[in-house]
């Protein structure tokens, strides 16, 4: 055991000033990593604020986690001192269940969150926002070779977030037409996997001024002002797939006019309910699904994806002196598209 | 052309008796139809009633209808006179586009209902509170040899109502487990589906008295009382796919709870809307999806598994004369469970 992995500098919600504390030693399936970057997530903003009433104070946020492995235990030898890694928003899980087997260990009723979840051992988990970290080798992802760290922190959540529904979906065909609503963290990423894919991606966003980044920089294939109904129904039944990454509250009958025949809607954002007419669904055979991130094998599928096929996440880098004012400007929806904290350089 | 086949005596709904009027001759593609049967479905209700504001009096319900060949049109030879043959709710499509090359003619824009829509003609369909009926033989299916007549009648609305959308979600996995929601013409015919696919069911309804013809009558495996919040919690997370009949106003999340992760809620009714908290549908994965009837092909397939595998609709024959008090007693939900008129012997 290094004592460096012992010692954990966090930043803690509420807390006056960073403090110092500690986590679990590296066990024998441990890898312990010294963290570089960590991106921003709208759930760093729920749970620092206590949005759903369960925040465990001090609460460590952060669970788009990269960074370089400090020390492995004896039984994490597909790591070595060095290695690229990353974690992303789970860190245990029971290990045995049939979800597990299936290295879909999100589904797994016993399977811990990077932060603000209760582990195995009783203790409440810290994410990222953190100099170190000591996770079991299970939940650690190999970060191929050449792909920028900093880029490759969003992947974590925003970016398997929308690739495991849209794989589950069979999304990933060339020349489907995808629409995706809304374009932060999770939106973006949704375009960029969908060009990828080699999909005619269409965005739809509540902003005029979201489109010319959204077909200039992010490559969409067309913009549709949500608001406009005319644009709106010149699209009725024209659409494969949608991925919804709003969480506002939206309507949703519109959007399901917009599907073909056998259409699926994914939701991946939390509006505060759902509401929609029944024929949205009936008449053309429709469908909502919802999804939340991805497995162990699939989160490792993806980054391999990304670097084969360069898909970059759109990221601003921020010090870690930043960070109240970045989940201010994320609340405000004033972000192009993730912010990642350079915790390597700014926090020690 | 049979001089037979060219008049029809329709029950028409708001007249004060039975009115004579007439049909379209024997088309080349036609094939003229002496009608025996014909269900009672909730459609009957919504039309002749006006439900949905869109009547085109005079209305001649019906869709479930079963018959003898009279005339066949010269294109028709897939049909002789006296092959006994159903008619379901559809009667004409484009049968040029994609949906109708693939079969699935429900999915046409230019469909045709079986009453009370406008036909490629410009006329209004009329359907079987009838004595005759004349159809494209592609709107024809075959009665196997041998099943009742009158048991027929349901499987050409509730039958396939919920036969298409099982088959479509691969319900018909033996040993997987299904719920179905409403114990009506569909919701009994979903149970009945279930069984002869090899699928543990569970019935939910709001009223313990269905619980002994549900597991008697049925076969279902399991009743729960849907109010009873212990029973329901004791199915959470249990089930693989819920059909859902209900067509009244209930709601969506104590259901999408007891569904596994990547269950599916199929839903086949129409209530006023469907309203429901996202995480129904995030955290495990899940979909709601819609369906209507289904295409040519697949009711002719349904038609030959329920004769495969002894599948048959609960009924109860009534004459012509009942057909207002059974349109009362559908709207009362007092059916068991589904009204066949006997045609034949009851309208001249």
């Amino acid at each position: 055991m290094c004592l460096e992995s012992y010692h954990l500098i966090g930043l803690i919600a509420g807390a006056s000033s960073n403090l110092l504390f500690f986590s679990r030693s590296v066990g024998a399936d441990d890898v312990s990593i010294k963290i570089k970057y960590c991106g921003v997530c709208y759930a760093d903003v729920v749970w620092t604020k206590n949005l759903h009433g369960d925040s465990m104070y001090p609460v460590v946020p952060g669970h788009e986690i990269v960074g370089v492995v400090t020390t492995t235990g004896p039984n994490a030898g597909g790591f070595k001192v060095g290695d690229h890694v990353g974690v992303g928003t789970f860190v245990n899980s029971c290990m045995e269940c049939q979800h597990c087997n299936d290295l879909r260990e999100i589904f797994c009723p016993k399977s811990a969150y990077t932060f603000n979840s209760i582990d195995s051992d009783g203790t409440v988990t810290k994410g990222g926002y953190s100099s170190y970290i000591v996770v079991h080798q299970r939940f650690c992802y190999k970060i191929p070779d050449g792909y920028p760290l900093d880029k490759a922190a969003p992947l974590l959540c925003a970016g398997i977030t929308v690739y495991s529904p849209m794989m589950r979906h069979k999304m990933n065909q060339p020349g489907k037409s995808l629409g995706v609503i809304g374009l932060g963290g999770l939106g973006h990423m949704a375009v960029k996997f969908g060009k990828a894919f080699g999909l005619k991606v269409t965005v739809f966003s509540t902003s005029e001024s979201k489109k010319e980044e959204a077909l200039n920089i992010l490559k969409a294939d067309k913009f549709v002002l949500s608001s406009d109904k005319q644009q709106m129904m010149s699209l009725t039944q024209s659409l494969d797939f949608i991925v919804d990454t709003a969480s506002g509250d939206h309507p949703f009958d519109p959007y399901m006019d917009l599907l073909k025949v056998e259409g699926v809607l994914i939701l991946v954002g939390f509006p505060s309910e759902i509401k929609l007419s029944p024929r949205s669904l009936n008449l053309g055979a429709r469908s909502i699904a919802g999804s939340i991130t991805g497995g162990t094998k699939e989160t490792q599928e993806m980054l391999h994806f990304c670097a084969a096929n360069k898909v970059y996440p759109e990221i601003e880098v921020i010090s870690i002196s930043y960070v109240n004012e970045a989940l201010q400007r994320l609340i405000d929806r004033d972000v192009k598209y993730r912010f990642v904290i350079d915790v390597g350089n700014s926090l020690n």
